[in-house]
């Protein structure tokens, strides 16, 4: 029977320390990480059961299920819970935030150890590996040797991706949706429009914006509006808004009017309780660099793995559009990996894998069963 | 023969006065109007040679030919001269910058007369058929009763058509490329980023910064990025800067480095030297509430047209889709009014209408004949 998760406790564990450091892809390391991460469902005796979900740009651990005292339910909940696809009552279900981040686990806004004062731009340039390494430590702190499964979507996609390739024995199942192994130039242009709304708003103080008590407000909440945009199709815009205006009779104005503009301004300004301006540069611009089949060593990793492959993209996501995922699995399959592609029709644009187009759903449950 | 124009030059004139102000659709009066305007070609005797073009968002009166002293030919030059589709030698071309505008038309920078210091905000809300009053005056100064043609791009286009809603008899043709007769939800969120960048710019200081002696720079550069991305396709963005990087090596860093975010860095930078941010907020408000068809008068207005129609668009333009002339050309002919759509094939998005995208002059021009 479906049902949904009760009440889930993110939890916290330390992964790295100076005498175990984070060495990291790009040279550097982190002396001390924290983790944050939830955990839904019960290890099986055989420790064969874990699924470990991978979140997308903004996301956090909180997948599934309710927190003590709020009502808002995690950002897949539903995916994940008892006889969902990702079956709790079947898995081992593991969600961490990522290295970068702002919740919970190490980012720029940590403690620099070497100076007691929150990292800045003094955090390093992370690697998409840098974010899996820190969730491996992790997985071998649960106990667990071998995932049954890794499942992202977008972001998440991409590090399930980098998973395989760093660790071709680390997983069974690779569940990629709305993903891509290289950005297009105009998903990286987007990527740094916001990114230059962030930078240029003069309360970014160089980074050091914590320190000065102040916080980029205006430039994260336009690179989120615009970011929103690029995550809905047009046609989804235009059928729950259309040209409909908020104000009534002929007044005009240059202040928000039409529904559309109310929406974007409402989808801004929640987005600055949640997440942290220095996280938005580092985690979008890992995005842009990453290209793992531009390195040596990829072909190699993958053409050793026996994990099974799982790509899904939506025909009206504009942003990670289908034929990036197209690409991947002609990379893949030449490979000779096991790849199962398929693009699902849905109107909800690139924000279609956290909603239950027809199909989606099914799809992953079965690949995962 | 096909050739260029040589030295054209920028001329003003007064034309509305406390005596004959300029009565707004929405209500108010501006009670000096002055208008920046270009001629090219020569007025025949029988004064029916006349052909009116209208500029986009940020264009400016200097359609073609050489200013003295200057290098850059006017932002319609390969349309317009001896030859060209909008032949100088069987035309004479009329080009005037826009109300509201900031190259020598009258706009809300200029000084209000009551009070002696700029309008800024204070700048009444304009209506697109505002524009066409002022640009009608202005072919009556020249001694023209009937325009040949009136050729707009976008907002241009859109222009063309409240000119024949608003005078039926003034002119013989209308000409609209990747225009459209009501925005997309999309299109109008798109316009309201660039704004919300503008006006929560600090330095935007409630539209009062030229007194303040700043600009809101920061804001209009990201308003003009995000406003680029969306003039181009995502396809000629690839095939122009694929992942190309402009630093060698592994050294990876927040400020741009691929060669997309150079090139989208120089758009917005050179944007704040020819472009004022009062005139963007109002000119692209103007288009949002742009909505003809949804005014009682405009079936009866062009039920009693003479005036033929020929509308283009371009199969990558996503900021103007084709639907969106689809639907004009199917209001239009509902109404009896002869039009003439097609949507052409070009790689290059919104800006195909700036480009010679095949077939695209060749049209115009047979249609002008």
């Amino acid at each position: 029977m479906t049902g949904s998760l009760g009440h889930v406790e993110t939890q916290r564990v330390v992964l790295a320390s100076p005498d175990d450091p984070l060495r990291l892809r790009g040279g550097g390391r982190l002396d001390h990480v924290e983790v944050a991460y939830e955990t839904y469902g019960e290890l099986s005796p055989a420790r064969d059961n874990a699924v470990f979900i991978c979140h997308a740009l903004t996301g956090d651990a909180h997948a599934a299920g309710l927190h003590v005292g709020s009502k808002k339910r995690g950002w897949w909940d539903n995916l994940i819970g008892p006889g969902k696809p990702v079956d709790t009552d079947q898995f081992f279900v593991i969600s961490a935030n990522l290295l970068g981040g702002c919740s919970g686990t190490t980012g720029p806004l940590s403690t620099d150890p070497a100076t007691g004062a929150p990292y800045c731009l003094g955090f390093p340039m992370l690697h998409m590996s840098d974010l899996v390494a820190v969730h491996r430590r992790l997985v071998a702190h649960l106990g667990i040797e071998r995932l049954h499964a890794a499942v992202g979507g977008s972001l998440g996609g991409m590090q399930v991706l980098q998973w395989v390739i760093d660790g071709p024995g680390a997983l069974d199942r690779a569940v990629l949706v709305a993903a891509s192994s290289r950005l297009s130039a105009e998903n990286i242009a987007f990527s740094a429009i916001g990114r230059e709304a962030i930078m240029s708003d003069p309360d970014f103080c160089n980074g050091r914006y914590v320190e000065q008590g102040v916080f980029p407000w205006r430039g994260q909440k336009v690179a989120r509006m615009m970011a929103h945009v690029t995550y809905v199709s047009a046609q989804s815009l235009e059928t729950k808004f259309g040209h409909r205006r908020r104000s009534r009779g002929d007044a005009w104005t240059l202040a928000p009017d039409y529904e559309v503009e109310h929406y974007l301004q409402h989808q801004g300004q929640v987005f600055l309780d949640r997440f942290d301006a220095l996280s938005y540069l580092y985690l979008t611009r890992l995005l842009d660099y990453f290209d793992p089949f531009a390195d040596p060593g990829t072909a190699e990793a993958l053409r050793s793995t026996a994990t099974r492959f799982q790509l899904t993209s939506f025909d009206s996501d504009w942003r990670f559009d289908s034929t990036q995922s197209a690409r991947m699995a002609a990379q893949l399959e030449e490979l000779g990996v096991a790849v199962d592609w398929a693009e699902l029709a849905s109107p909800h644009g690139h924000d279609s894998f956290l909603l239950q187009p027809q199909g989606y759903h099914e799809r992953i449950a079965e690949f995962l069963g």
